[in-house]
């Protein structure tokens, strides 16, 4: 009297689940032997939740905790620790917090320490400052949805000094809960029409997967452009062109988003590349979204980083009046990399005022961005001046991790230069490398007859046999037939050497053992 | 050469925007002459976003504001300061942190205070426990992206102890971002099928708004039960299946949402009718939502919390081995009343395992939910044990927070109930009483005339002439030809009594303005 409906079980293990009978997991048995289906199952879960793919935190992210645990619990691999590289999570890397930054916090979240001596004074006044902002001057109260006032003027403020003088406003300042919040918050204003009218959103490749996962679930149209990677990973100003044009048969291009610096791929756009980027925007009425979170991870000491919003200022009021820009920023990357405090805000430009009202509509059914992030934030926009106290300490707390990340760059480049099938290019900015990887086509195969992608195969190995988690390239996007991984830049400098090493050994390994007649191509 | 496009003005202001001409609104003129309009307008916007209303941040509050600036400003007017008791945030209110929390959380901030002497013994190791479980012992990584494990364990111990033994999986517990998070997550996974087998989600009318605009979002089917008002706004078990019934014609019901104790309606449900909600979702194969994030905050001596979960255990395996439950928690509310931390959890129960790979998928493409909050959250879920140093301060606290609400909510209903034309129901629970107003029908007529609900008109005549800023009933859902406001009763108990005073005023003035041959009816 009962019948079992069979499902594949793939999907299930990924995220690391037990695996399940079939089942007990979709079927329960009725007293009256009747089948009870679940009423959330993967037949009637929302498709676009479906659609998501996230790879920073996916099934190799996963599988790494596993081994981590299994290592813990005494099971033998043939390494003695993971080492994850898949993540920009410097203080999980052993970064160590700005101690002014938190100081700050501490104070906010506990106000009786005022009184103590052990603080430093500027320390204090930022923290009466910001709590002066609050509701009952307290970090326990909801913040306007946009953000406390007195954050939102300091961001302003940065602003203005980092563009030299270019105007902020900060009405157009809105705290966020990390970059991703305000990501996601204006892509989905920007999502309308249907069939051909279907908002398209360009997207470089690669890519951060948030952008891909937000389109998905938006049901918003995914346009690639590709970026150069014989040219340092620049954005090519006709491959945006030939991306805009080719998506104009199918859909309304209505946005283009830029990474700069690039996550994955870590090159700094220049200003030029910029002018040409937001002239073509303008041309073509598209919506400009500008992801600079990593706009103080700049190594190469000949390159500097130019704010979209500065480089439209100086094309003069035509652009600077018209074209519409939203650019982010985070507590979670720079030299601070507060992940976890979930800071971040985004200055609008040329927002429509009825635009903006639904904006702050929006952001008010989630209430407010957590106000001890913001107060993380406002440490970010207004550190320590030259005659204050702390400013010695921040200044040589900020040059170190700044200084080391600068030298980790180079070293990852250089190492993975030398490597037979391995081709890296400068790491500019960021916190990635992203090289490119040859994979003998005995290898391509072998992935293919496992349904998996041959870099996931690569890295998958690569964890299993090493320790080193890493990500994929396609969870990031490439050209096809290229393979690449993304790895960080923030293990320390003596753990980063060592997990060179080991991907070098792994690497010249796997060649070896796909090996065929062919000699490996470049 | 310039045409111009005419726009109403009215929603502009709504959101305290400074009034602006519509030619430099919405078209700017090119050099060449042509017309440029904006990409994001009014009539490109996601009109699901759109669609969106939330009330407690709407337009009255935003009016709120521009007065209070005004006073600040040395504006006259009828009264000195605003009152603002249209959202339940008690530290704005004055509510001071429980001390334990905050010492928990600065000392996860700034860690070296671990060596101060200043901090009680059990607060440290609280700190120490909880850095133990993030990456880098460091409140600034990310946390998994269901939280940080030891908090979703400690999580589970304290729905244990709470539900009487009932047992909790903390590998069911997911830290969110506040509960608004949590509620918008599951009702993402829920939301398919089109037309006709569209997703129907049955909600309370009273409700909160974040369930409509949720609903609205995601263009799932708002299906309405009427809690019944004559009956202390208790869930009646009939209305549910009439509003099933009658939905199920042009929609697919799958989910049904309580809020208990309830919000704006502050009712606290039995056990009996929690039985008979669970005894239908079981029937009907819906899945349960259950916002408990009210469930300390019970004020009647003779009423108590009964959870969900709790409940349907003692139905019995059949039931709890079937039903489909998330429930939800947050740091928000309670007695600690940690809004601005942005603190949360869910619950879920008999979550498909593929599913649940899911929501964790959805859940990593926002990273991690605030750690500082995570943290706030496990002090609330961990607090001081009868035998450990904070105990005492920490258990004063609480009684006193609760004990004052329980006065507040007494002083309020009785107050309200003295006033004719106004007919408040026993504040149970939550934070707000909800009383009907009698809005004379003249009254009524001029509203409509202004394109306003009468209760919007009703409550900002009353913030405009008292500085009281409430929520009309309107924003949360009445049955036709009633009217309500929302208001919480968190000011201290001093100007509770001001401003109920100044209510009853104004409501015999208003009555006696709008008084017409007809008597007031209840």
């Amino acid at each position: 009297f009962l019948s079992i409906r069979l499902k594949t079980q793939g999907p299930v293990e990924q995220y690391g689940l037990k695996r399940f009978s079939t089942a007990e997991a979709t079927v329960i048995l009725r007293e009256n032997g009747k089948m009870r289906e679940k009423t959330l199952t993967m037949d009637t879960l929302n498709p676009q939740v479906k659609a998501v793919e996230y790879a920073v935190r996916g099934p190799i992210v996963t599988k790494a905790g596993d081994i981590e645990r299994g290592l813990q619990q005494g099971q033998k691999h043939p390494f003695t620790e993971v080492i994850k590289a898949n993540i920009g999570d410097s203080h999980a890397m052993g970064q160590k917090p700005i101690t002014f930054l938190r100081q700050v916090v501490a104070l906010c979240s506990f106000p009786e320490l005022l009184n103590s001596s052990s603080f430093p004074e500027d320390a204090k006044q930022r923290a009466r400052r910001i709590l002066q902002g609050c509701g009952g001057q307290s970090l326990g109260s909801y913040s306007a949805s946009q953000g406390v006032d007195c954050i939102r003027q300091d961001v302003a403020v940065y602003i203005e000094q980092r563009d030299k003088g270019v105007p902020a406003d900060w009405d157009n300042i809105y705290l966020t809960t990390g970059a991703s919040d305000g990501i996601v918050s204006i892509l989905k204003m920007l999502v309308s029409g249907q069939g051909r009218s279907r908002s398209g959103v360009m997207i470089p490749i690669p890519q951060y997967p948030l952008y891909s996962a937000a389109i998905s679930e938006l049901e918003a149209v995914q346009i690639n452009y590709y970026l150069d990677e014989d040219n340092c990973w620049a954005l090519d100003i006709n491959e945006l062109h030939r991306a805009y044009q080719a998506a104009k048969e199918h859909c309304h291009p209505r946005v283009i988003c830029i990474i700069n610096p690039g996550n994955p791929t870590g090159q700094v756009q220049s200003r030029k590349c910029i002018e040409d980027v937001l002239h073509f925007a303008y041309e073509e009425n598209l919506f400009v979204m500008s992801d600079e979170v990593y706009q103080d991870n700049v190594y190469s000491p000949d390159l500097q980083f130019h704010s979209f919003k500065k480089v439209l200022y100086e094309m003069g009021p035509e652009y600077f009046n018209t074209v519409e820009l939203a650019s982010f920023h985070s507590t979670s990357k720079g030299y601070s990399g507060e992940c976890g405090f979930r800071g971040g805000y985004m200055e609008v430009l040329n927002l429509d005022l009825e635009v903006k009202a639904q904006l702050v509509k929006l952001l008010s059914v989630r209430l407010c961005p957590p106000v001890s992030g913001q107060a993380a934030m406002d440490v970010i926009v207004n550190p320590p001046l030259p005659h204050e106290p702390s400013y010695l300490q921040f200044h040589k707390e900020k040059s170190a991790v700044l200084g080391a990340l600068a030298e980790k760059a180079q070293v990852t480049e250089q190492t993975l230069n030398t490597v037979p099938g391995i081709k890296c290019n400068p790491v500019q900015g960021a916190m990635y490398a992203f090289p490119r990887i040859f994979i003998p086509p005995r290898a391509v195969e072998e992935a293919k007859s496992l349904g998996m992608s041959p870099d996931m195969m690569y890295c998958l190995r690569l964890l299993e046999e090493t320790g080193i988690c890493l990500v994929p390239g396609s969870g990031f996007g490439q050209r096809e037939g290229t393979y690449h991984f993304r790895m960080t830049i923030l293990p320390t400098t003596e753990k980063l050497k060592v997990l060179l090493e080991k991907l070098r050994d792994f690497h010249i390994k796997f060649l070896k053992e796909y090996a065929s007649l062919e000699e490996p191509k470049r």
